[in-house]
């Protein structure tokens, strides 16, 4: 056994503003081990192969064209290797993001249009902005408010919302146009009927593919004789072989001319122009609003990634770090005519199960897809649209998961309809409204919960120095004291439950004299309680009863003493255990 | 010492929905004693000469007719006395609603005229139908997320509005209209040269007469040979003594002719006709928000000063009940051309203080009242307004109570903050939005602080079974074992910090092999911090450190165990105690 002098258990996280914390790539990269380039050089290329149909469907995702999910996810890259904290993680467009800027671009402009282009450029330049700042202003705090329970409302009700807006490409319908998302969810059921049968047909097939490969992939090719590594790599091409066998299919019979299937068309070859943003400033006053709300969701999400695989190799991530990171990937974004990005579930778990030990993993992912945009787009002219829906609907289909949301409805009534909330708020209003709605609800019902805490009338338990609760424990009372025990710090929104609580059992009880109020549970006392508590004293003195303290914590009573309290209340009144305050009440 | 069976403290205060709690009038009255009656009959006559000048400034300074005031008073007193939970709660205008019931009325019609009294009318009916709703649906518990800083805060800014609103009718000056609260403040003091001295001399003449009865009264009337209850009785005619002095010097000089001093002038004689009150449907919505403040705070200043009154004799407040009556009230009023009325602090504290036992008092006051309303109307005619806003300033003057302030920030810049932005709020927007501002700051607040934990890392204290903050006590740590204690209920807005806090030692001190989190501050664990305490669980073993849990409540416990956790956690890694824990790891 040490002192704790021996050990870095104190102070360890003190901020420091050096260089290295600001450029981490000064940290990783000088310290390149040789050993480490192999396998980050087949992570890299693994990710790449699953990135770029994935980018493309997100962008479609987005109402973009396919390319500009190219365009977005080459920068980000790269920015992100020299910002980033966390050694894995990889930064481009995701699913709900994609989504995000979907709903609130498409207020202002036809999807696909080049002003809902430019619209989409500008919520990655304020994006870009919002995340510095917050980054800057140590804010990333900020995001802890977002209950569990709300992320889960939340998620659930994206992923409806994205496999719904891309069942109208898988069977080749078209829909009106529509408001909320409930509508788009009632619109799309009834317009299934007239669904293209080749793009149908198409979109089956690829979704079969795609879930063949996830379910069954890995197991066949260790059957087929890979080794356990190579199957697992092997077993993520399943969007490529779909992308490679409906383009062919589509090319080779002509289902695009013939049969209506929608392809991709013309995809302009060449890296992106790196050209300034133009914004238009009434429109960027209002998309500041939805930009907020994509920098904290896509934060969320990167962070919450980060963090697990950097847990996981005892590495650390700095929240506020990570903003400034993901920020400059936007800012860089919206100078290569791209749309919001952030770190990626799916394409960051195959980069770390592939073995990336560093960011470079993640240039190299970046010059393959350069090197695809240089020559390669011409292949994907027969690509059909039906197919990159497909990679999008599996790829959400987890997000509904209906079994947590029934799990932790079991665990907590009040978290259940935090979920609950959100959910039916942002499919029958928006996301934004809808998160609004959880936030409300998860804060209300924790005040609501911390307002009628647990509180206990104890006695003694045999003839020992514990007390325990009535209701629980074979305990004894005294009829002239009342010792209560409450389970919550005091505070403004549960005083007038502790007053109710003292006062009723004093005026139901005639024969009280002394009431001990127990504090081990009470964690502080705020301005609110300390006036109570004070009234409470003064009441129970005009009704002839004495009122005492114990067990009152450290932090607690050096505020008390500091205001003067300790004083007036009398020192001796406050006892440091229950079984002093009865012993000193002849309650033995 | 007795068995707690013997004792009635438990479920003392199950809701019962007999008569009675309905009609309190039915519990009181059948077993009125006739000895009560002189001391009801005296109280009810000294509050009724303390009322009377008291709800015509009253409704002065919500911009109605002063006799708009003595309507507003009559009916209140009689339905309290059926339906309201307290024995001495007196009813009637009070100086914060007529604040509100001004600031709301007058942004859609010219004070003073009839459209403005109708706008009054409906604000009451609202109001009425508002508390009769929480109080049925039991919504009274709302009150409680109002903080006392917030309280704190608007009184002293409403005091301030006040105050100042009443220095025109002082001063004699024509003030422009004002927008903003502080509009108010920078144009009075810009015009306080303008004033009429005649206007002037009688306002400083009857604030003189109200300060010396208030300070020197007793004291005076004791030594002139009066009992200490008659002296004390007879101080509180000061605002009676102010009206007939300056009433006589107006009417003896001829000051309004002559002098340009303002009075009252006509009051139509009777008591005010029963009417439907007409409601303009328009109007009555954009009002609902202004009821609604104006319920919630009337409602508040009412039950507030009926718990403190109760609790000094034993006695219980209903808080739903309380707001069915006042609610009732309220309608009652909107029937007889009156304005939002609540339980006043003065009146009630002279009713108490005289002695009145029951509410028959209240029906005392009541019929006195109307004997002014049927005879002596045609006496206030020469009453200076001058006058009545004298008895405001100066019934309002202790609400600015910057010692409380001062304290409160003393004891918690937290609470400060709340009282500060309450207060600008107010003064710069107006009351509802500074509510609301306060409301937000003060829950924003406390969620900061429940986010950032008092964490500890203990040690064993000598030999002992005690562990211990290891920055506060000498005591011993195991290199290889951190135990850590967390001073909150675990939530979603701390799980990042505790996931942060455990995941940061535990990579700083690679030395670390198992971690134990002591709960015994831990009141509940959401739905958020469990997901976090799984992740936590999961991340440490695939860093191969081992994660125990010690001192878990009961209730948490329970909670735990039904959901599975204890299951798939293993229940031998739950301990008792933190000194079973440390045992078993054998760190002694």
């Amino acid at each position: 056994m040490r002192k704790v002098a021996d050990l870095n258990l104190v102070d360890s996280d003190k901020d420091s503003f050096s260089l290295k914390s600001f450029l981490p790539i000064l940290e990783w990269l000088p310290k390149y081990r040789s050993d480490d380039f192999v396998q980050d050089l087949i992570a890299g290329l693994i990710v790449s192969v699953v990135y770029v149909p994935q980018v493309m469907a997100y962008a479609m995702l987005a109402g973009l064209p396919p390319y500009i999910g190219l365009y977005a996810s080459l920068l980000p890259l790269i920015i992100y290797a020299i910002f980033g904290t966390s050694r894995t993680l990889s930064v481009g467009p995701v699913a709900i993001v994609s989504l995000l800027t979907f709903s609130s671009a498409s207020a202002f402009a036809e999807p696909g249009s080049n002003e809902f282009i430019s619209i989409a450029i500008t919520l990655a330049l304020l994006t870009g902005i919002i995340q510095i700042l917050m980054g800057l202003l140590r804010l990333g705090f900020l995001t802890n408010f977002l209950s569990h329970p709300v992320l889960v409302g939340f998620t659930a009700s994206a992923g409806l919302i994205i496999a719904f807006s891309q069942i109208k490409h898988l069977f080749g319908v078209k829909l009106p146009e529509t408001k909320y998302p409930y509508e788009l969810i009632f619109q799309t059921i009834l317009h299934i009927p007239n669904s293209n049968l080749a793009t149908t047909a198409i979109g089956a097939l690829s979704i079969l593919i795609l879930l063949y490969s996830q379910i069954y992939g890995k197991k066949t090719l260790v059957k087929l004789g890979l080794s356990d590594f190579s199957a697992e790599a092997f077993s993520k091409l399943g969007p490529l072989i779909a992308v490679l066998t409906t383009t062919l299919l589509v090319w080779g019979i002509e289902l695009d001319k013939k049969w209506g299937v929608k392809v991709i068309g013309e995809i302009p070859a060449g890296l992106p122009p790196l050209t300034i943003p133009e914004i238009d400033l009434a429109k960027a006053t209002s998309l500041i609003m939805a930009a907020t709300v994509i920098s904290l969701v896509g934060f969320m999400e990167s962070n919450a990634i980060a963090t697990a695989l950097a847990n996981r190799r005892r590495q650390k991530i700095d929240p506020n770090q990570e903003l400034i990171a993901l920020g400059a990937a936007n800012l860089g974004v919206s100078f290569t005519s791209g749309y919001p990005v952030a770190g990626g579930l799916a394409r960051t778990v195959v980069n770390f199960n592939a073995g990336a030990k560093t960011p470079l993993s993640s240039i190299i992912t970046f010059m393959s897809v350069a090197i695809v945009l240089l020559f390669f787009t011409p292949l994907f002219y027969y690509l059909p649209q039906a197919t990159l829906a497909s990679i999008v609907v599996v790829a959400v289909a987890k997000l509904f998961d209906l079994k947590a949301i029934k799990r932790i409805w079991e665990y907590s009534k009040a978290d259940g309809t935090s979920i609950l909330a959100t959910l039916f708020g942002v499919l029958i209003f928006d996301v934004e409204i809808g998160i609004l709605i959880g936030l409300a609800t998860s804060i209300l019902l924790f005040l609501y919960r911390t307002s009628k805490p647990h509180v206990a009338i104890v006695g003694r338990v045999g003839n020992t120095e514990q007390f325990r609760n009535v209701l629980r424990h074979r305990v004894k009372t005294c009829p002239e004291t009342l010792a209560i025990r409450i389970d919550e710090s005091l505070y403004f929104a549960n005083t007038k439950e502790l007053e109710r609580c003292i006062m009723s059992k004093v005026a139901d009880n005639p024969e009280i004299r002394n009431v001990v109020l127990i504090c081990s549970a009470v964690n502080f006392i705020d301005a609110s309680a300390l006036e109570t508590l004070e009234k409470i004293i003064d009441e129970l003195r005009s009704a002839g009863i004495n009122f005492y303290l114990s067990e009152v914590k450290g932090p607690v009573m050096d505020r008390l003493e500091k205001i003067g309290f300790v004083e007036r209340f009398g020192r001796e009144k406050i006892f440091l255990s229950t079984h002093q305050a009865m012993e000193f009440l002849g309650c033995k």
